[in-house]
């Protein structure tokens, strides 16, 4: 399959003849690229649950196209509450990234805007939707990675958590986009990656991402980040994130809290990028952002090869973490730094990115 | 084939023959419990660096009954010097365990001591020699443990990192041996243990060893550790230490560290259980220990399966990090707790250690 003329860097995009959402299968690299065509309500739930699809971001782009999707297949009345039955069965597939119940909203949103046309100019302004959430993601990773540069210096080596590049986003990323912009600028970035386990996005996504470019990386396990920083090898750690609070409060991938109370410990700078759709508006702090507890398999078998322990071993598997603010030392977000000179909440209405 | 008449609780012993040493091969547990036989100088130096028998006090045990045994083929003259040529070789496999170079040291000076005598005469002092280090180890386990009560309470829930069990050590082990101990006079302990990555002693070993024990445990990824301490999940953390430095400088399993700096930021109390072995006179601070950095392999193939990152990728793979004195609660020794009122060094002659 081919990536149509909508065709944009990034792991997700709409098939050619629009009737399903294409994906890059990111379980499977880096060893396979194999791209996969979602039709049904099922198999785009369970390419967001499966991390087929991963990053706030991409979910974001899969759940609109996805809702376009979804809805040309309508048949049943009233469209609308068809519709927003598969919204809600989409969010549920992952509950801490916000993008995904962001796009499904925004896709309902337009539908009840527009219940009175026809179904085709619907479906024209769903359409429309959707891909305005792509070409605003795109907008977005250039103009973070942007706003990354201000952070680093040529020759700066980089610790990274987890993957938050291209495939989690579209074109740059987020986390990861500064490396790709240093790059095209002719300025050198080094980068350490953290396997992130359980599901090893760094190892397998991060790592690929970064070679793919020529850009110098080395992997190391979770548990060797301490132990680099006490070197004085870390000059920054980039994140991403799931979901901020308005306190700054970030949930990210299990394991960013860590790496940002080791950073504090050996004054190694923590920067979140963190595009203005990740902002949740209803999380007052961090203690409001709910955290996936997921299936146990994914410790004890070690990506699904041989176990590592007794079936019946307890295993505690939480997919995020919230990393406080006061352990972050700036936000970048597409419009612009937060550097904790003012609240994050106030940083947010400044930037008109809340209310 | 069964353990002798020396039978004794632990991971190594010498053959009803005498002429090999028999361990449990570590790196095939938890799914199989196989007792593989040393006999060879290569054997046994291929068991160490492979980590079939580890942890630091094991690692000794074996150097000891291994010299002892290959001073039994042992035709060329001078005897002595072709001891100390095995011993010099053994040594090399594994640079920080302090452990190897003690037993090692120890057969060597019991073989200079007795070189006038008969050879047979000679091997029956080094047969002593070996025994007592195994003794040793056990008295040593028991007094640790008996020790670590003073620092946990009924129904703590405790963060452990690699292993530091019997398989480790001998009977109770060093880190673990606190758990079985209060297990035996019913106090209730539980533990979250990190799966320890790169080689997941964690979840192979110590959560094998609880859960034989009856001891509650959950396994967790070394990166959920801060999320866990966050949530006021953690009582104390007991870790094991394979050199320690007079300053008091701990040098464990890649990770460590993190947790340290991890348990200072929470608050969580930090236990090194160190047997007086451990120490190394010759290391005034951690920086005078020698890190020992391993195949990228160990990282990149997931425990010898599916390769999670391409064949040219960089790694970086140090198999222990030194955790500074400053960040630990208490040093807990056979002979004693050290709690940092006074200097570590000081503690070790007022206890003896040291002269």
């Amino acid at each position: 399959m081919n990536r149509n003329e909508n065709k944009i860097e990034g792991s997700v995009f709409l098939s050619e003849d629009k009737n399903s959402v294409c994906i890059i299968d990111q379980t499977l690299l880096p060893l396979e690229e194999k791209i996969i065509s979602l039709k049904t309500p099922k198999e785009i739930y369970d390419a967001i649950y499966y991390l087929k699809v991963r990053g706030a971001p991409a979910i974001g782009i899969c759940a609109g196209y996805g809702m376009y999707v979804l809805a040309k297949q309508i048949t049943a009345e009233p469209f609308i509450e068809e519709f927003e039955k598969i919204g809600e069965y989409l969010n549920s597939s992952r509950p801490t990234a916000v993008n995904l119940s962001f796009a499904v909203n925004r896709m309902i949103r337009v539908a009840k805007e527009n219940e009175n046309l026809s179904k085709d100019a619907l479906l024209e302004k769903l359409y429309s939707e959707a891909k305005q959430i792509h070409a605003e993601d795109i907008e977005m990773c250039r103009s973070i990675a942007e706003y990354g540069l201000e952070l680093i210096k040529d020759g700066d080596t980089v610790l990274t958590h987890c993957n938050a590049g291209p495939l989690a986003t579209s074109k740059y990323g987020t986390g990861l986009g500064t490396f790709f912009l240093a790059k095209e600028k002719g300025i050198e970035l080094k980068a350490y990656c953290d396997e992130t386990r359980p599901l090893l996005q760094g190892a397998r996504l991060t790592v690929y991402e970064l070679q793919n470019a020529g850009i110098d990386c080395t992997l190391v396990c979770d548990n060797m980040a301490a132990s680099l920083m006490k070197q004085g090898k870390i000059n920054a750690c980039f994140v991403g994130c799931d979901r901020v609070a308005l306190n700054g409060d970030a949930a990210n991938k299990i394991g960013t809290l860590g790496v940002a109370v080791l950073a504090k410990h050996y004054g190694v700078p923590f920067y979140v990028f963190c595009p203005s759709s990740t902002v949740d508006k209803n999380c007052k702090t961090g203690d409001d952002i709910v955290i996936e507890e997921r299936e146990k398999s994914e410790i004890f078998e070690m990506f699904y090869e041989k176990p590592v322990a007794r079936e019946n071993t307890k295993c505690y598997n939480p997919a995020f973490d919230v990393t406080d603010h006061e352990l972050i030392t700036a936000i970048v977000t597409e419009k612009g730094i937060w550097r904790g000179d003012e609240s994050f909440e106030t940083f947010l209405r400044r930037k008109n990115i809340i209310d």
